[in-house]
């Protein structure tokens, strides 16, 4: 007898047909002889719908008041995936979030689990019981509901794993685990079968967010293994664990944004204290800034450039002009026809070169390097955006296509007995 | 300084719009100096739209589930009753049902309330803040959510209104209060000011369902003097009270329930104990039988009948037949073509000639009565359904019409200073 976490996410409980599917395939497992505890988030896009009536009542929405409303989406889920259950002739015990033990902190719509306290549902779990967990919410210590974010159902399910030393956690979604590349973009991209948590976030600031970070964080700081695998397709999906970096593929995936703009200002004069006035402006405004490039010019003026999310442009080009207007900089731009390619493996670490073959990989197919940055498992250059298939393709040819690295790298047996 | 309970049903809360003019009204209240309880409905439909989705899931949704379902429904209306309230500025502090101190038993979907611990909401009032209250919600012993009941917002409302000793409950709906009869089939229906708790249950099982009969019975339990009145149009409403028989009308209002089917049991032999076998059974299967009249034949053989709902109609008439076949009777028959038509007032019990009066009145308007079943304070009649408009018309100007009796019978000043 194992202990399983199943987490289905929206997109897998959007009707009532998907929530029946899901209790079906929930009742196997636990008629496998396994202890079963289903985290649910809010059917489809409740969660979206419920800030947009929020929105239309109040101008900027209380937290505490928000969670309250938001919390309501996993209560569905979980009542209606209990009585699935229950239909089906297994005994459920459905938590909302209040009972589930779950304390956190007091910041509402993205409250930090301070602590766990499952001692209702290991009582329930031992009955016998398939217990339904509302994801995605807590408890504060005033006792208001809190919620965790976007994508806190993850992170419930990997915190129950983590709290109960669960023999297994999966991360049900609508695709059938992590890909080499969006099989949208690169029809030849493959599934991966296994990679290591510091790989999957940088996936995820890469723009292919299967997970948010913070899930991925929790589940590294407790190391538990979780797999993300398809709800309505057979597979054993992907395995994010602890993984050597001599376990590692040198390149396990190569993914694209195109949600950045560019921010260039020109002949800024190169003194002390330049960038920090510029960027610690922008991190006032809570924008977000990914890349960042500077080159000094002959005459002691430096070109900056930069990265924004597309929603922070306008802020960060008023931003950025006010700044250099003070500084005394020359003219500054913005650019929005860019996409950002990225190679993401930990192998690189141990594999001098992995840059130079990815610029090689681009000049082949003809495409410019207008940015790089790298860290120790990523390297990442900004392209122009209408080259960004041709360039993703080229890179993924190069790296995942010319290899039979999966050979080298199985997923450990998940079958559990 | 007062304290106020205010309850706003489903239909008030329906739209953005209709909850934003509730806060309004709330927040005025408030800054006339008042504290202010709100107790909230779930928006429009909501509920009925849960209970759909349910019954997908499960053909008989288990009850601590669907509870915890349905109980959403009020939290929605908490959380974007508060945050309207906050965007005009005043302090809210919303409160789901398991939150409120509303103990209940574990009779999940129909719970009672035990016991109410309001130090909560008190401590909430007492910083100056609106409290909102999901209404229609408990905790049952065991800490999961159980409701109340169809109309269980009322009860919650009143219930407070108990417990804090309120200075004034106010049950808002969509129309401005309790009429003499309905005004879509009496054009010449008045608003009564002022009504006993017994009229008003006596209107609750006439088919005049303006409340729930449970929140009344609680509310004359516990002398809980409350108003009916509406949302969005002006007016003092109903004020609903103790009441001597001698401040009571006559008659204060006529009603029709068009709902309900008569069955006719002929020729039973007249034995000990052949009504209680009929009418067991139908209690037996939860059916409820409104009026029964009995009359023996000259040749020691019966003629009983009943009226039951209509919805229960097919099922009664199969149980009258069964029953009927063992006792060896003639004949059962059913007739759906009928409708009740009840005069209620307190007053009647001091004023003997009431049915005579009524009975007259029908005669006079060329109506043929069917059934006469009365009680203290009301006397029902049945007729064909087809007459039922006339037969309403005609009792409503013999008894509210011809009389001047709302000068004998003022509503108390309700304004709090």
């Amino acid at each position: 007898m194992a202990l399983i976490v199943q987490k289905f996410g929206g997109s897998s409980l959007s009707t009532v047909e998907k929530i029946k599917a899901v209790a079906k395939r929930v009742v196997t497992v636990k008629r496998q002889g396994h202890q079963v505890i289903v985290v649910v988030s809010a059917m489809g896009k409740t969660t979206d719908e419920l800030i947009a009536l929020a929105k239309q009542v109040h101008h900027q929405p209380p937290g505490r008041e928000l969670d309250l409303l938001l919390s309501t989406g996993e209560m569905v889920s979980v009542a209606l995936v209990s009585m699935a259950i229950e239909e089906l002739s297994e005994e459920a015990e459905g938590f909302p979030g209040y009972f589930a033990g779950i304390r956190t902190d007091t910041l509402h719509t993205k409250a930090r689990i301070k602590r766990i306290e499952p001692i209702r549902i290991q009582k329930e779990l031992e009955k016998g019981k398939i217990v339904v967990v509302a994801g995605f919410q807590g408890l504060s210590p005033e006792d208001a509901i809190t919620t965790l974010g976007r994508g806190g159902s993850d992170l419930t399910a990997i915190a129950l794993a983590a709290i109960l030393q669960a023999d297994r956690c999966e991360i049900f979604t609508d695709v059938p685990g992590v890909f080499t590349a969006d099989p949208n973009r690169v029809p030849q991209a493959k599934l991966i079968p296994l990679l290591s948590y510091e790989e999957m976030l940088e996936m995820a600031s890469t723009g292919a967010k299967v997970m948010q970070s913070r899930a991925v964080e929790f589940a590294k700081k407790y190391r538990v293994p979780f797999t993300v695998r398809a709800t309505f397709q057979e597979g054993e999906g992907t395995m994010v664990k602890e993984l050597d970096v001599q376990e590692g593929a040198v390149v396990s995936s190569v993914s694209l944004d195109d949600k950045q703009a560019k921010i260039s200002v020109f002949r800024v004069p190169d003194q002390p204290g330049v960038a920090a006035r510029l960027f610690q402006a922008l991190g006032a405004e809570n924008i977000n800034v990914d890349m960042i490039v500077q080159n000094v010019g002959q005459d002691n003026r430096a070109d900056i450039s930069f990265t924004v999310n597309l929603i922070d442009l306008e802020k960060s080009l008023q931003i950025a002009r006010e700044i250099a207007t003070g500084l005394g900089a020359e003219r500054v731009t913005a650019d929005e026809d860019i996409a950002k390619i990225s190679i993401i493996g930990i192998g690189m670490m141990n594999h001098p070169g992995v840059a130079g073959r990815m610029f090689h990989a681009l000049a082949s197919a003809g495409i410019n390097i207008e940015m790089i940055s790298t860290s120790e498992i990523k390297i990442s250059c900004v392209v122009r955006r209408k080259q960004a298939d041709r360039a993703i393709q080229a890179v993924h040819r190069e790296f995942i296509e010319s290899q039979e690295r999966e050979q080298s790298r199985t997923a450990p047996d998940r079958e559990v007995t």
